[in-house]
């Protein structure tokens, strides 16, 4: 497999593959949701279980679309229930991706959650894990965690990572380069998080993460930028060609990509870590574009 | 005062109050300074005087230049006598601004930290504050601190965010819209760095940083992007047009600015904070035309 490097060449990988994923979308009532559905749909690369109340999902589009022999009402009319089911669908084996649609995040994160019902087997990390596609980088960049985990501890940092790079794989990167993101490459241990790198690194040279290739701390100028990078001369095998960032903190890895999403025209797609299935779990503030791409992404992985 | 709104509009504007500053250079013998200190002595905005081996500075495109007239020289064979000699001459009044030149950065702190020696008054907190021009932005951005305080305690923080404000009343800008950046909206204080940004607003609101609007925590779409704030219905003065962006911690001030040098076109310059007179201290990895923002910042600052 060649690696996937765009988001273009996510969705033609998937028509390749020609295997159609099956989506349950936890109240699928809102507009944003049943675009990016459609725009799944119309990529030929999902199966769609809408969960919800008949009245809100039927929407006039979705029927005229030609895609109605792959759409799958579930009616459902109250959220808390729709949810409950959509979930029950993925950890049963009738679904393949779980998508949160009109549902507040603390609702499906309680269902996810649940030990016996839910979506995460024990002993994992929930997290979250995404891919950029910036206009002037020369493939996607992987980057965790932006959402879930504030400050993680090392287990947690070790299980993020582990993630990261089950991802990467997924996307056809055999040795992908790991870099673990600060502001300085001086691993001072007073300063937050530069401990558990150094513990990190330590572990990758004993193996625990397999054939990749990591290095850090790191500043984002050597993981990303040859030119900028090299002006340090810190010798790394990263040096302007990372495939992952590891952030130190979700705060940094938050202002990172949405800073390239405003001012440098990056498309992103991400999808919670640690669970038994792919979830798509997009923000209100994020675009339909998003919210599809995340669904490819579910699609690659599962 | 127009508020100054690009690195463009700073150097016209130091051109027409016509005075120029007397900037010392510790051991300028670089290529990179020397450069940038042309830079500025083309702009008409300095007069330089440049500390260090005097065959090394003697570079002749210097002398070439026609600005030989504000070229001062001052011979000082070793690093640390270069350093202390350019501390002491700004720290005495026979210059405006220092500035390092080829100097390990732990070597000019430590000059500029001496308390019978140096440069920062008793009670003042040493930090950074920069000014980032992004092409997509309506204006220049200010932020604090990517560089020296790892994880501020609220008394640091509040002394940052002081200097941030002072920094953009310098620029003209009269009531500049000050954002507390976080990954989120929702203040919990178990989140690191939640329960100062709560103290920071109330201290705000008791009037402690005077006439500014100030809210936070919040995210970076809702401080500089008015349509991807607006999904979020996260009423607030800021809504994307933030003038300050306060970040929790340098590592993810120093993350998002550097994505943003790499992808989006952005420049950006710098001064130390807390100091008595500006002090320009870029790093290697920072481009010519960065330094020379750097000293037309501490222009406008002195």
């Amino acid at each position: 497999m060649t690696a996937i490097s765009s988001f273009a060449a996510l969705t033609a990988h998937l028509k390749d593959v020609c295997c159609r994923k099956r989506l349950a979308v936890a109240n699928a009532v809102d507009e944003h949701t049943l675009a990016a559905v459609m725009r799944a749909l119309d990529a030929g690369i999902i199966e769609a279980y809408l969960i919800g109340d008949v009245a809100a999902i039927e929407s006039p589009h979705l029927f005229e679309s030609g895609h109605s022999a792959h759409i799958h009402i579930i009616d459902c009319p109250d959220v808390q229930s729709a949810t409950l089911e959509a979930v029950r669908m993925v950890r049963e084996g009738e679904a393949d991706i779980l998508m949160k649609g009109l549902v507040n995040t603390d609702v499906i994160l309680r269902a996810i959650l649940d030990k016996e019902r839910g979506l995460l087997p024990p002993g994992e990390t929930l997290t979250y894990n995404a891919a950029l596609e910036i206009p002037r980088y020369h493939k996607l960049l992987f980057f965790s965690d932006p959402a879930v985990i504030p400050s993680p501890t090392l287990e947690q940092r070790k299980a993020i990572i582990r993630y990261a790079i089950a991802t990467a794989h997924k996307f056809g990167i055999e040795r992908p380069k790991v870099a673990l993101i600060h502001a300085t490459e001086k691993a001072n241990p007073k300063i937050h998080y530069m401990q558990d790198y150094l513990d990190v690194m330590q572990c990758w040279r004993q193996g625990e993460f397999g054939d990749v290739i990591m290095d850090g701390p790191m500043d984002v100028f050597l993981a990303l930028d040859r030119e900028r990078g090299s002006i340090k001369h810190v010798p790394t095998p990263v040096l302007g060609d990372a495939d992952v960032l590891i952030f130190p903190s979700f705060e940094s890895a938050n202002s990172f990509y949405k800073g390239l999403m405003i001012f440098a025209g990056a498309e992103m797609g991400g999808l919670l870590q640690g669970t038994s299935k792919p979830v798509v779990l997009t923000s209100r503030s994020e675009s339909i574009q998003s919210k599809f791409y995340s669904i490819a992404m579910g699609c690659v992985l599962c």
